[in-house]
Formats: C-alpha cells, structure tokens, sequence
C-alpha cells in the first residue's frame, strides 16, 4: 500500500471499470456527475469498521466489499429508487496488502452491477483502521418516494426476501464453526457474508402510493424499510414514523431451514428472525390484503395503536442494532 | 456518547435544523430525496482522520466542521455546480464527548449554509478513530462541468482565492506557536483551521466552455480545478488531464502578508504559496488574457509541453498532499 501511493492505487482501482449509462463523468476529476432522470435523487450513506461491522478473518474482502454495496443499495430500494451510482470513501492502515483493496474493489463493482449502478468516485486515505464509507443514490423514476411514514391501521405488513439468514451465520461464526464450513452452515454463513437483497424483485413491485388513486384489486405499498438492523427494530421504525401499531404473526415467520440449523447449535431461530439485522429483505405495509404482489409473505397487521407485538404480545429488548449504547447492547456489539 | 446511544444522538445533530429548499426529504428514513433540477448532480466525497488531516488540539470541533464541509463544498464549485447537499457519515470513539459532536454538527450546518446547501443525511457509528466522511452534492444549472482537461496553449492561468495561508498556518502551529495566538499569526492561522473557498465569486464568474461560441472580448473558462494539495500538484492534474505544460510567473505570486510571517519564523513563503495545500482557492485556465472575470488573478501561461514549471524551471518534488507515499511525503502527513 505505502509503496504504491494513493494516485497509483486510485488508478489501479479504477482501471478496466466500464461504467453504466447513469454515471455522465465517472472518477478522475474534482467530482463526479451522475444521471438524475427525474430532476431529484436519493441518497443514502453507511459507515463500515473493520471488527465491529465485518471481520477480515471471517470475511473475504469481496464478500466485505459487496455487502459494504448491499446494505446502501438495499436503502436506495427501500425508497422505492432504482439504484444509479455509488462512492466509496476508503480508509486503509498503511500495511494492508494490496490484494486486499483489490478484492474489496472487485466486490464492490460485482454488487454494483448487480443492483443496477457504478463506483462513480471516492476517497482514499490512510487510518489507524480499515474503514469504508459508501455513499448510494437512486432514482425514484418519476414516483414519490415510499417512506416509513405511510403505514394505516387495517393495513397488511408484508416481507419480500429472507428473515434471520445472516443472523443464523452470524451466531454459526460466534461459536466457533468457521473452520469446518460444514455443508449444514454453508448456506447461512454465504447470506451472512454477502446479504442479497432481491432489488430486481422489489424494483418489479407494482406499487402506487396511497395518495393516488386504488387500481380495483391491487394492494399498494403504503410504507417500506429494508431490514438492516432486525425485524422488530425496523418495524418499530415505521410504526412510530406512520403512528400506528404493528402486530406480527408469528405462524408467519417460521423457516424450516433455520429451525435445523438451530437444532444444530441448540439456539432459537424465531430469535435470529425477529431480531438478526443485516440480510436486507425489504418489509412493506400493503393496503390490503388482496392481491399483494408475487413474492411477498404476509406476516402481519397494522393496528390503531403503537409499537410492534407478536401475536398480540410485546417483547422485551426487542433488540436490533445501535451503535454506541452501553451494556444493554453491548454482546450485540462485540459479535458483529 | 456512549450514554446517548446512536438513535438519540442522530435525534440531537438534527435537531432544530432547517433544510434548504434543495432536500425534499431529510434525515429518518431510508434515505434523503435531494433536487437536481437539470437531471444531473455532481458528487464528491472526502474522507478525514483524526491526527493525520486535522487535530483536536488544534482546531474546535465548529472548526474541524467547517473545515470537512468546505473542501467538499470546494470540489463541487470547481466543476462549476451550486452546492445543493452535503451526507456524513461519523465514526466516534465511544468516550468522544457530546460536546465535540455538537460542535462538529454546527461548524458543518454553518459551513454548508455558506456555500448554500443543507445536511440531508448522515451514519453515526462506533470506531477506534474520530472519521469525517463528507459526501457533497451540486447542480450544474444545465451547463458542462469544468472539468481539469480543457486547458489549451496559450491560455491564462488565473487563481480566485488566497494562496499559501493554509500552509503559513500550519507552519506557525508547526512551530510551536499556538499557545501565543499572536496577532501576527490570527489570520494565517484562521484560515488553515477554516478555508474559505471563495464559492459565490466563483459561482458569479462568467464561465461559458470552449465548445461554446465565444463571446467577444469575454475569456472563457477551460479549466478548473480547487487548490487542496498545493498549486503545483493541482496545475499538474490540469496540466495532465488536458495534455499540456503549465508555466508560472513567480512575480505574479507574491503575498506581503505571508512574507512578513515568513520572516518570523525564518521560512520561505514562496513554498507555502507553490505546495501549501488546503485554501481551496480557485485555479483555471481562461482563453484568453483579455477581460477574464474581475477578483481572479493571472499567475502564468499555458503552453504546448508538459509538466507545470515556475519562470520556465521546473522545481523537482513539488510536493503537495499524497496519503500513503513512503519517506518522501512523511513529513507532510506527519505534520496534518
């Protein structure tokens, strides 16, 4: 790294990149210029830090690079946007090898193709730790955009994607199975790695917004959010934003797939599903329950009230993610 | 901050905020909506490390604010865009007192205010490190960016903006001064804790491009770049990118003010003026001599060649900011 400097690193990053029609001027100059077809543009920014958000020794630098593009995509998706660009701003210790950089740039451009943008700049500077901080923009073509501030009491609360997946590979890694990746774990520790949030799914969604007016037959999406920091935590996010209460079911919830790998390791798997964060399925409230679109399980209710329940009853320490809180969420903290 | 918790504190920096009537939609939910009312936005994004790009001992947080804000706002303006937005993401170290977050927050409203955008968006996280990572956002108003690649032969070098002041500063903090604040030293070292790019003298200029017809008697604008790694190195990216050589005339470079801080400290101004990073003054190249826009100030010529020579020599290691270069730029990194 210190032998190559930053002007050397930076063209070797960008080298041999094609560039999607979206990014006008990519890098290379004091700023880059991206498409805003609609005349507004969303964006949406995550901060990466080495041992507390992803781990070199349980991670690929890929795998670190693609989800670092994910987890901003998957916000850019949750507004209801087509994902346009990305910017990346770097932070490197002076001794991280090469193929490091390499392989979280690799990462970075895979899943950026993949959820429709490209790495249209960014910023490279040394630090104590590996930092990466990604900047994500999206256009909404033409529609509003969908908030967390839509949800009416009656409507149906709706997930596309899947539930506790990263969290189940999360707790796989915490005790100890990394070296054996045994085929069990193989899937779990793949979705806790690389999240994959179905944009093409979501971005295919019929969803006209509540102001406008009903297609007979057709649920609307009323509010939406991905599930970054776990499902209560998120759904907490849209009760409070849209004032209403949510009640979750929990017959709804189940996954086979996850209640054996729990067998496995003698935990819960209602926990990792109601709780784990990061596999970045997008929940939605729907304005009724006919006709939801293809793809999306109910699971749920809104309710004149506040706060989320399942089967009518309020979890304690419904968890989620938050950085800087003190005991209560510090195991938390410390597994991630 | 640990108190606090991540949720709460987002609550506190946002907090009796007002956005400018560029952001649609703020701080809260997946992401913000910003304007780009010519269908187009321009991005840039930096990144700041504690001790290696500024000091707490050295600046007020409002400073350090004011500081991450205003190179990300001068990079927008040099492409020729009115800064529109501004997204941050923070690490913190989990002892970081409320009060530095709160005056960062300040300095970086005030400064976006100047340069006339809002903080539509942000991530809070934990680190080992206090990091800035500021991503800003302009609107080019339906013209072509001014980019560092149309500088021809014998077009005028013109600066808008003082050079030299940022780095008169950091010499005299360099030299132990600090604790005096001499008056001899209060505006040198005022502007390397605060830049002050120039962003509504340069928004103001007349900047039609070359493929444009030319106005009579009217220069135009070919290129432009902002000063953040020092005059020569930044005329060496024009110089570069638009494939030609760049001379300076030393005479037209002179500052009384920084030679009298220069003879105090027994230092060469002429260094600070030639490699001085971070004053994020204007430089570009005009078509022609006559009537470039009033406030800029000729300082050379361009030519048919390469490089960027000063009275026809060219000055081996012109220095000039580079993160990870090995011996050669130590001093510099460890003197930021």
């Amino acid at each position: 790294m210190r032998e190559l400097g930053e002007f050397a690193l930076i063209e070797r990053i960008n080298r041999h990149r094609v560039q999607p029609s979206s990014v006008f001027l990519g890098p290379g100059d004091d700023a880059a210029v991206v498409a805003a077809p609609d005349g507004r543009f969303v964006v949406t920014t995550d901060m990466l830090v080495q041992n507390r958000h992803f781990r070199l020794d349980w991670s690929s630098p890929r795998d670190i690079g693609r989800k670092a593009i994910a987890q901003n995509a998957a916000d850019v998706v949750a507004m209801g946007a087509v994902p346009t660009a990305f910017v990346v701003g770097l932070g490197l210790p002076g001794d991280t090898p090469v193929a490091v950089v390499d392989g979280l740039a690799d990462g970075m451009w895979e899943e950026a193709a993949r959820a429709g943008g490209g790495l249209a700049g960014g910023d490279l500077v040394r630090g104590e730790e590996l930092i990466i901080s990604v900047t994500a923009f999206g256009d909404l073509r033409g529609r509003p955009p969908i908030t967390r501030s839509g949800a009416r009491e009656g409507d149906t609360v709706a997930v596309l994607g899947r539930l506790g997946w990263s969290g189940a590979g999360l707790a796989v890694l915490g005790a100890g199975h990394l070296g054996s990746e045994a085929a069990d774990f193989a899937e779990v520790l793949a979705a806790h790695r690389v999240p994959q949030p179905p944009y093409a799914q979501m971005l295919d969604t019929p969803h006209t917004r509540a102001e406008e007016p009903a297609t007979h037959g057709v649920a609307r999406l009323t509010a939406m959010t991905d599930i970054s920091d776990g499902l209560l935590a998120d759904l907490g996010h849209i009760a409070d934003a849209s004032g209403v209460g949510i009640d979750l079911d929990s017959g709804a919830l189940g996954d086979p797939a996850l209640d054996a790998i729990a067998a496995l390791l003698d935990a819960d798997a209602t926990q990792w599903i109601l709780t784990g964060g990061e596999d970045h399925a997008f929940v939605g409230t729907w304005s009724s329950t006919d006709a939801i679109a293809r793809g999306w399980t109910p699971i749920g209710r809104v309710f004149a009230g506040h706060g989320v329940t399942v089967d009518g009853v309020s979890r304690r320490g419904s968890g989620g993610w938050e950085s800087f809180l003190g005991a209560d969420s510090a195991n938390a903290e410390d597994a991630r």
